[in-house]
């Protein structure tokens, strides 16, 4: 798939995502200044990697991608409450997100907690009452299981204690990935298992694809890593070199620069492999794995 | 039903769910401050009202109480981590909850922001993957949509929210009832609710039962109101007056000590009439209902 392609492919979906997303909340019958806070960070932009993901492995099973907006929304509302809660000052304290003040500097720390608790229930509302006769009651009991699961104390959760916990520490490899499968991996994995669901794709496939999320997503945070030492900061919209500044564990410290690029293009190169494995459509799958290995941002 | 009854009735439900709650904890891979931060609230105690509400509607339809354990377990979960944040220094800066120190002054902050998020992310799995073959997957789907429905935006989060706003301000008793129903009043309907999907009472006893709840829920803030003024601290664990001290609107406030408990006993009367149009064995729900008109605590 040529640049342009690539780049007509996210802009169509993006704008699709981005006009259906708030609409959920909109519809809320809740207090609005609760309702301005989460729109507030829903709205503040960002890749939408996951939604990407989601969508591309629909449409490598064959389906369309439309009929799975509503669980691309309930997983940038898990996304954007986990980027709440992480910001606020008893949390990393960053006043500036994406080139915007974070939410609680603009709406107090009350409510910011408040509306990343009302993002993260409400995320399983979405899925739940989600109005798609061509899902069954099966599929959005395993989407769900799937999504705490990401999301909980064994996911998503869990590696963020198992990061502030690392905090100052000299990591091991094995601990360092630890983290990164669980703060950052197992959300993106999800969004990539719930195309598979979606579609009914079979038991092989899905593990198959597990497996080619896993390796996509520590490649996500080396790259993360790399571009925090190579990057520009007038493209990243946020200072480069803080990992070294904050002495944090990363891939370059542990592995070196060159190290760390040679592991990125394995993990890739693993990812693709597991990839081809799955009978489906691999184009759009294989092209965001490109798209977070070149990425300048 | 004799006050012996009761109190063997609430004593062996409550062992048996103070049992199997933290197991659910205990199991998970998860990093052990966290599941630590995540027990320790868990394990302090309570009413464990929602649970006993929820036992004796199943039980009401003839149903096994210990059925509806991963419920109760997933309900306590989502008051803890209610209570967690409530705590919070952001939120009500509360040092001691029943007589021990809340989550945050013995985890710190960010620890205690976490184990909430756990919970509630957590409850949602332990219903989705609860075992009991006896429940249909449209019936698990039902008990998340009201949970979700319940404890997020339009609920609980909403009520808490709404009471934020409220603080320093002279409600008026829509405006005060409005807060109690979603704070508190959401999440007790729920577990009343759920007891009748559990064991599949038809809708028009659903919603009987709703509306059972709803005057159930402020009679119980109502008295909580009164117990302020009238309570002992020893009995209550907890500073009495402190309404009066933090200038919040409350019942007494609005309509005069003998006037809320009028409304108390008003809206216990009217909670009975709703209750005794439903079919099923009233008899438990009736002596929850004297118990939160009666409690001294």
């Amino acid at each position: 798939m040529s640049r342009l392609t690539l780049e007509s492919f996210l802009k169509e979906r993006k704008d699709q995502l981005e006009t259906k997303l708030p609409e959920y909340v909109v519809a809320l019958d809740a207090p609005s200044i609760l309702k301005e806070s989460m729109l507030y960070s829903l709205q503040a932009g960002g890749k939408r990697l996951r939604p990407m993901l989601l969508f591309a492995t629909v449409e490598g099973f064959g389906g369309d991608y439309q009929q799975s907006i509503p669980v691309a929304s309930a997983i940038e509302m898990i996304h954007t409450y986990s980027l709440i809660h992480d910001d606020l000052p008893a949390m990393d304290n960053d006043d500036f997100r994406r080139g915007k003040l974070t939410n609680h500097k603009v709406f107090g720390d009350a409510t910011a907690i408040l509306a990343g608790d009302a993002l993260l229930t409400y995320a399983f509302e979405v899925i739940v009452t989600m109005n798609n006769s061509e899902v069954e009651p099966s599929q959005k009991l395993r989407l769900i299981a799937e999504l705490a699961k990401a999301s909980g104390p064994e996911g998503m959760v869990g590696g963020q204690v198992a990061d502030m916990e690392g905090e100052n520490k000299s990591l091991t490899l094995p601990e360092l990935e630890f983290i990164h499968h669980h703060k950052t991996g197992d959300l993106l994995s999800f969004a990539i298992i719930a195309g598979a669901i979606l579609t009914k794709a079979n038991d092989n496939d899905v593990e198959s694809l597990r497996a080619f999320a896993r390796y996509l997503g520590l490649a996500f945070q080396i790259k993360d890593d790399i571009l925090d030492i190579e990057g520009s900061q007038e493209t990243l919209g946020k200072p480069v070199g803080s990992d070294i500044t904050n002495e944090k564990s990363t891939y370059p410290k542990l592995l070196g620069l060159e190290g760390a690029k040679r592991k990125l293009d394995d993990h890739i190169l693993t990812a693709k492999e597991y990839l081809y494995k799955v009978k489906m459509k691999h184009e759009k799958l294989e092209m965001l794995a490109d798209y977070i290995m070149y990425r300048d941002r």
